[in-house]
């Protein structure tokens, strides 16, 4: 299947693997790549820069197809060195950045001279065009029903897409809450021109993640996610477990702060999560599409599923619906 | 466009008009069963069962296809007489009704027995479930996006349809955050057999109400809605105005009650709302599918293109992405 993604991209498949703190490392961008989607390293999960290098030469060895790096860039009180993570992107020759968060411009003039192509993950119509006027070369909006960072607007891909599409004139890949050929198809329907996976490849045989977590996924259905944060101004939609529960219980108290939470949600939790498979030791991301996975196949036989799904509704049942009103007629 | 529900239902497009308080009334399901959806008048809008009989002899009047009529069942200290209302429908011939609300089911052996057919409206999969066990006919299943009741748990379409559509055999609306012929090709292709749209016929030259609020409708976007009274477990969704704002403010104090807003919620605002324009008079419904609404058309009008649209992206966009692949196989 071939979009105005694909083709910008140079990739088989209208699938983008959307960059997970502690997931994204080259053993599932390679594989992602491989399978004819789009490999994302997340690069705040290596330690340095140097260390985001050698796992890019890792990916390197693992695949040779195009894959790329995600920075997502917060206003933090001590703040990683962006800038040399994005050197160190430069430096390794990859050709493609996926950006995220308020700061994330900051990085697109030095990205842009060196020759990347940036795609900007946002959650709003505005924030997508003030992206767009900064010349990013793609954009993933990203709906209410993703793990991590929905905004604070609660608009979903339903919606949010065709309002985006509207006016976003750089192809599009639509985010959250995508995991199967149905959810392609409906995305490039409402206007996208591919999609972004995150929970749903955290399911998958190659996801460098306890396979408890894995199975926490199949489990919890499209309920099973918390909402935390929304007091602070940073929500973020998280695996319901009781931690999640109780971040939710005491930030609904009149009057409490982050330092009500502060102990429930150290940064070292969610990894503790994905590599102990304790999934009540601290909150970890999950979107609300945990309703629709039901397996855990290798990132290729998901790849290969999703296609056929998606060419076999196109072809056949969409298809049929207007052919028989033509006959009809 | 066949799909199970038209021939289940006898129209001839697969597009349902919601039940809405005060617009739900014959000149508007009229004309949508003219143009070949499903009309449908709403129950309580009409003061009497003997109102209502008579707004059905009207409806008739204007059309010979068929229609429905909507029946909410809320628990409420006062209630409305329901089965008074349901014999009017019986009696009148009508042989489809539109229920929603957590009582719903107490009308349901009445109807059935009667020959009626019921299209229940609910916002999980496990109502949707419990529903057909009880033989309803079809179900419409209500997304985080739609105005009105979208129940506590906040499950997007994008998730909802296909998490519904794995389960429910009886043939399926989405219901909200409908309005073109994008979304009505995202929700076939979801597993839904139809669309049930509220806001966007209200946005149309037949509706009943004051060419204020459809201007409205058409200035506001995606985020021009309030969630009001979640913290009551009674979550709506209604169009953000001064009125809905100062809700949201007073219901955020710690120890709230609805005896703090009960002054700006009071039942007959809405209806001076639709009937005189002023949009700050009070709290009306509105759905996230404002973002979407750019035009006041006429009820068939709107309907031909939302047709005309979703054939052309089946048998035109989404038809060239699968073809292209199988010319580069």
């Amino acid at each position: 299947m071939q979009t105005r993604f694909t083709e910008a991209f140079g990739i088989q498949h209208p699938i983008v693997q959307g960059g997970m703190q502690g997931v994204g490392l080259a053993v599932l961008a390679s594989a992602v790549s491989n399978a004819g989607g789009l490999g994302i390293l997340t690069g705040l999960t290596q330690p340095t820069p140097a260390a985001l290098s050698q796992e890019i030469e890792r990916c390197r060895a693992m695949t040779a197809r195009p894959f790329g790096v995600n920075l997502t860039v917060f206003p933090t009180m001590k703040p990683p060195p962006y800038e040399a993570y994005a050197q160190a992107i430069i430096d390794s020759g990859v050709r493609i950045v996926e950006t995220a968060g308020p700061k994330a411009m900051t990085l697109w003039p030095m990205l842009k001279a060196a020759g990347v192509k940036i795609i900007h993950k946002c959650t709003s119509v505005r924030h997508a065009l003030s992206a767009e006027a900064k010349n990013v070369d793609a954009i993933s909006i990203d709906g209410f029903e993703c793990a991590g960072h929905p905004g604070e607007e609660d608009i979903p891909g339903l919606i949010l897409i065709p309002a985006a599409a509207d006016k976003v004139r750089v192809p599009m890949l639509a985010s959250g809450g995508f995991g199967d050929g149905r959810g392609l198809v409906a995305a490039l329907a409402l206007g996208a021109d591919g999609i972004n996976m995150g929970t749903r490849f955290c399911a998958t045989v190659e996801a460098p993640i306890h396979d408890n977590v894995k199975q926490a996924y199949l489990a919890n259905d499209e309920r099973g996610t918390n909402l935390i944060f929304r007091k602070l101004h940073n929500t973020a939609r998280v695996a319901k477990n009781t931690v999640s529960d109780e971040v939710v219980r005491r930030l609904a108290m009149p009057d409490a702060t982050f330092k009500d939470v502060a102990e429930l949600v150290r940064g070292d939790q969610g990894r503790i999560v994905l590599e102990t498979g304790d999934v009540d030791a601290g909150i970890y991301w999950a979107g609300q599409v945990q309703g629709l996975i039901h397996d855990i196949p290798s990132v290729r036989g998901l790849i290969d599923r999703i296609m056929t799904e998606a060419e076999t509704i196109i072809g056949g049942r969409l298809a049929r619906l207007v052919v028989q009103t033509q006959t009809a007629a």
